[in-house]
């Protein structure tokens, strides 16, 4: 595996009435949501839409872990900040760190360990999409 | 069309945090899981699964109008009844009632018009499952 | 009631998969969300933020009746618009049109009544705020 | 803190519509909705419903921690059973694991970190709530 010392990519979402729960608070369950929208335009934002990636052979990515930390509560109206950063490449997965942020402040964090699937099965991750999350091109 | 006098189907929910907003309610767009939940579990107790509706040629019913009351807000633990009839049947589409309750007081209730589709095109619905609607069976 | 001829309110919304269903296409409870969010950031544009409209003495808008009509499906990855336009303005009600489009098509479409209430009761809708809807200001 | 040897709480949970994504499988944020009804469930069944718990000095659990593996994917339709058991005790905090079952194989597994709180600041777990947990009583 080999570390990757880069910049964070960065997306920027509003908290609504769907994302709180009668705590007054955003759903702990909806920073998942977050993290998701955060990898999602990460991807994309390297040319990897969801319709590049299917014409790569049906290629997807699915989470397999997750550890999560909440600190500190997001309330409705929020403006939050999610960063995405590739920490390690194998084969077949990545490792990934996003945080959740408001105003600079860390709300929740969480290690994602996603899986490059085709038709069901683990599949090495094409060199060429590695080479983009290295930022070799 | 046929006018169907019919007993409802009942389902039975908990609200759970999942469902509830900042307002200390159950959001609005919940009831609609609610509903879709209610029609799912009448179909299943018809014999009509998802399994076996898309046996069927493919067959799923879609939502194509939905005209909603909201009267009274549920609130976290509440237990609800979601009440399921079908008014009206005709060729590709039926019209449901739905009232979601408590303790025998409407919270919601909706006209829904829902339609069978294969392959993404509005089919007729088959003459054994109108059967099992009209209770011919 | 008066009837206003206004611009309608646009705002952008990206499909990502919480949206979705397993029919591969957004999950028609999900249009409510999407326009929820329209509604809050045209009361946002107006400078009427929760926080402005909690302020008003706990003032909020909830949902009474909503009308639904589902055209045509979005899927992964689309760009929304969300329009949002007051159709009329009662004493402690308002009652909105939405629709939701892509690439111009409209895909959903919603009669929307909300009601203006403080402490859980309704409340007529203070002047400056109607007027803020009615455009005189 | 203190190991517990406990028979795991089993609550039921049939996945919907809402629960699938584009992808055919339960979307992963939503595992999280049912592990925390499994929660929910486990301290309704202790005498511990949200409203008790609020009558208690106005007392809530929250997530701190939790650490998912995702193992399978539920489809829709799929009958799931939810396992929730106390590991650990601590002052004012417990760590529970839980499991998604179907069919006796796990799908997605979780050791989560819940914090009491009350005016949202940590607050010591009362002795008989403690007494409960221990199975004491």
């Amino acid at each position: 595996m080999t570390e990757i010392a880069g910049k964070a990519h960065e997306f920027t979402i509003r908290v609504y009435w769907e994302d709180t729960d009668a705590g007054g608070i955003v759903y702990h369950a909806n920073y998942l949501n977050f993290m998701e929208r955060g990898r999602t335009e990460m991807l994309r934002d390297l040319g990897l839409g969801q319709g590049a990636l299917q014409a790569r052979d049906g290629l997807t990515f699915v989470v397999r872990r997750m550890d999560l930390v909440f600190d500190r509560p997001a309330v409705l109206d929020d403006l939050l900040v999610v960063e995405t950063f590739v920490a390690e490449i194998g084969g077949a997965s990545m490792t990934l760190g996003q945080r959740v942020l408001k105003d600079g402040a860390v709300l929740a964090s969480a290690t994602v360990v996603i899986v490059a699937i085709a038709e069901g099965k683990a599949k090495r991750i094409p060199a060429d999409i590695r080479s983009l999350f290295l930022g070799d091109e």
